[in-house]
């Protein structure tokens, strides 16, 4: 009698045992109830269940991981944080998550060249928080900075707002290491080697929402902090002054570093949530400018957005006196999304982009959705760039609401798109914006961009049914004609 | 007896024919006399005819060209200005060149959206000259604007002395009109939409030299002048002591708008040139660094910028005291290249790219380098962003020579890549620096570039031979080690 050596198998799943032998049994996760914070992302409207995430510690685990997936036909994605607005890190087709947050190591700063090299999973606000001290910080500042990756943040090239004059995360970019998704490492501009001639492989990896390939070593410029600062906070009786307001002040030729605009919506959230500043409850908007820079220069723009301010018959304007009352200001605008949850049981935040000189008319158009949709819409956003986030104010639990407030994001995207402006600003388009991509691409286009993705991603294995309508969605419609709203 | 109608031939060729038929047969030159000075552009090294030049008039006529052309594998390339300096328009197959000069409107301008749209045959300069006296201005300033096409700079990602705080070509591109090499037009970002999901097709367009697709309408960002302008002149007597200048003044915090070395070679070159300046021909080096913005915060940066050149020993600094001091300044350095010619029969620039912190070492090695190969080497680049351009000044009649300052180019590349840095700033690679590809790209890196040129132009009828190694010259290969010298 003899034995033949049964094959170990974790859940009875050679693939499973298989992933486990890589990065050892320690680091994955495939029981259901361990499963179930992995089924969404910051778009929580859709969940969907992964078949396991696997927590590599290095590029040689995340490569050898995903050649066996894609030997395997096995569909995967990788995922930062989890706080994407999109549903971009969603298992859709019961995916292998590759989970990055172990790779969390700040590799190394150069302040000469003003470069830092990162791991996928290192904590956005921790990278300034680590160079502060020698008087640098990096820019790109998402409201879930405290919290997101900056992994994370180049699949979404994420944005923040001080993103007006410093420009969003693939403006910060210098060199990315990266798995294929044929598990080939390759290195893109490796160190942040400048200006790498060639195609900017570069800028289209970074906002590639996860379908070209996994990042896994990211080299970002850090900059040195302003001399000074400024922050304005001003309040209107009047959103229309308040939107001219913010064209006048580029119109003079200032590039705040920051700003912002609250509707009454906004405001009446953001004063219930955790950090209320006491704005006035009967003002229609109000304004955060911040400028920064060289000190001599800081007093004569603050002196300009306040001429500026009064010429637009501003109620009340003030700049603020200390660090602590400014840092009051922002967490009151940094945690406005979450806030809104004080007001109403859910909420939709969209995130549209128009050209500046179109805001009076947009927030006209967004109020006339409100309206005939019988939701509240709140105005949160940053309006020195025209990103705006409309936040639908809803509650699931009455029948049929979920669909009427997705319907009535989708057609504040639309009244973006109509007046030649853009869908997503800083959030992607995931699985949220995939029907809007139509509003701004025709099938033509679209062919090219699934041309250039099968290239990275022929088997369309890694983060699959995201970004792109698939063909039998758009092939046969051709791009929407203005006024069109979506279905 | 019958008569066949003999199809009509223009001499007796029926390419030539059909694409007069599109054209207009004003627009479309054939005779070798007409083409001679089609067979090379600022790269004059190498010189290759093309088989006739059409002058298409509007994108409709691009797009049937080409579709013509690709419909009977005839290799084609577009053309603006032809000043590109790495040989990117040179046709080395025996192209139809599709010369886009005649396509020179300014379509429209809108400034309270900061933005401009151009045909690719219009000039650099004149869309400054165009808008200036409403106060706007475009930046990117490549020494060649008053006569290079917008077209080429995209195709290029042209720079120019004022990248250094505002970025090159690719900053300043807000949406693009395509012809792609099988006639299709696709828009990307059409008319600037702002943020424009899906991958960065206009960043992968943008420096493409030319071998993805042709450019027929252009969305480019306009600036609002700066308030003020202060330019400084600074004379040292030791190159290190100009080099640490350099990085010092960047530390500080400041960033200038230019900042520009010139070394005794060069300086000796630009003063027996057209714009003599009157520089002491016994410095070792100088600067031209220029810083706008607020004029509040000026003073107080040119202060910080004297202090630095003392404390780095400089002989003698001026600040200019009047808007012609400061143009005389400029027309000395941008037509520095030019200059060369009064001092040596034939030159070579080249345009290597290091990290700041290396300016001293790579100087150093550059002197080495003409030092073994005999031949002087002039330095005039741009310091700020560490973007070098060493000039091989060489006479073409010596036997032997020319070969020896491509040599001595390539080895200035191999310097750069050795530190970290790269083989080309704003001059592309053409069929210049093919070979110099490898000193910073592996094998497996070339292929994931040509695969994304492959999606755009599969026949690779589209400006063949540029940018990449073919695979015979390059794919058994490995890329170069460092200390390499190439052939």
């Amino acid at each position: 009698m003899f034995f033949t050596k049964k094959k170990k198998k974790i859940n009875g799943d050679s693939d499973i045992q298989n992933l486990a032998n890589i990065v050892g049994e320690k680091s994955i996760l495939y029981e259901k109830e361990d499963l179930l914070s992995y089924d969404c992302d910051g778009f929580t409207i859709h969940k969907s269940m992964p078949k396991a995430v696997v927590f590599p510690k290095d590029t040689e685990e995340v490569a050898s991981i995903v050649k066996y997936l894609t030997t395997n036909k096995l569909p995967f994605l990788a995922r930062g944080a989890g706080t994407g607005l999109s549903g971009g890190s969603i298992p859709l087709n019961g995916e292998i998550i590759i989970s990055l947050v172990k790779m969390k190591k700040l590799l190394s700063v150069d302040f000469e060249n003003r470069q830092a090299v990162v791991q996928p999973g290192f904590v956005n606000l921790k990278l300034t928080n680590s160079i502060s001290d020698k008087g640098y910080y990096y820019a790109p500042d998402p409201s879930s900075q405290y919290v997101c990756t900056i992994g994370g943040n180049v699949a979404e090239n994420a944005g923040g707002a001080h993103c007006l004059k410093y420009g969003v995360t693939t403006n910060h970019i210098l060199g990315l290491e990266v798995v294929l998704p044929n598990g080939e490492i390759i290195e893109i501009s490796e160190d942040g080697v400048p200006d790498a001639p060639g195609y900017d492989l570069l800028g289209l990896l970074t906002g590639s929402e996860g379908t070209l390939g996994i990042v896994t070593k990211i080299t970002v410029r850090i900059l040195k902090n302003p001399e000074g600062k400024q922050t304005v906070l001003a309040y209107f009786d009047d959103v229309e002054d308040g939107s001219h307001a913010v064209s006048d002040i580029i119109s003079e030729g200032i590039v705040p570093a920051a700003l912002e605009m609250m509707d009454k919506t906004a405001i009446e959230g953001v004063e219930a949530g955790t950090y209320p500043v006491g704005h006035p409850d009967d003002i229609e908007a109000l304004l955060l400018i911040e400028v920064d820079g060289i000190i001599a220069g800081i007093d004569e723009q603050i002196n300009e957005i306040l001429n500026v301010c009064k010429k637009r018959n501003v109620r009340e304007v003030k700049v603020a006196e200390s660090e602590e009352e400014r840092g009051k200001w922002w967490a009151n605008r940094k945690t406005g999304f979450g806030a809104m949850g004080a007001i109403s049981p859910d909420y939709i935040v969209q995130d549209g982009v128009i050209p500046r000189s179109k805001l009076p008319e947009v927030l006209r158009d967004i109020a006339k959705i409100s309206k005939e949709s019988g939701l509240r819409i709140a105005n949160i956003f940053h309006a020195g760039d025209g990103n705006l986030h409309p936040l639908i104010l809803f509650d699931s639990r009455n029948p049929g609401e979920t669909e009427k407030a997705l319907k009535a994001g989708s057609a504040c995207l639309k009244a973006c798109a109509d007046v030649g402006g853009s869908i997503t600003g800083e959030h992607g388009v995931g699985i949220e914006k995939i029907e809007e991509m139509r509003f701004i691409f025709t099938v033509e286009e679209l062919q090219v961009q699934t041309d250039v993705r099968d290239v990275f991603n022929p088997e369309n294995l890694l983060n699959k049914g995201k970004l792109f309508p698939t063909p039998s969605r758009c092939m046969d419609v051709k791009k929407m004609p203005k006024g069109t709203v979506a279905n």
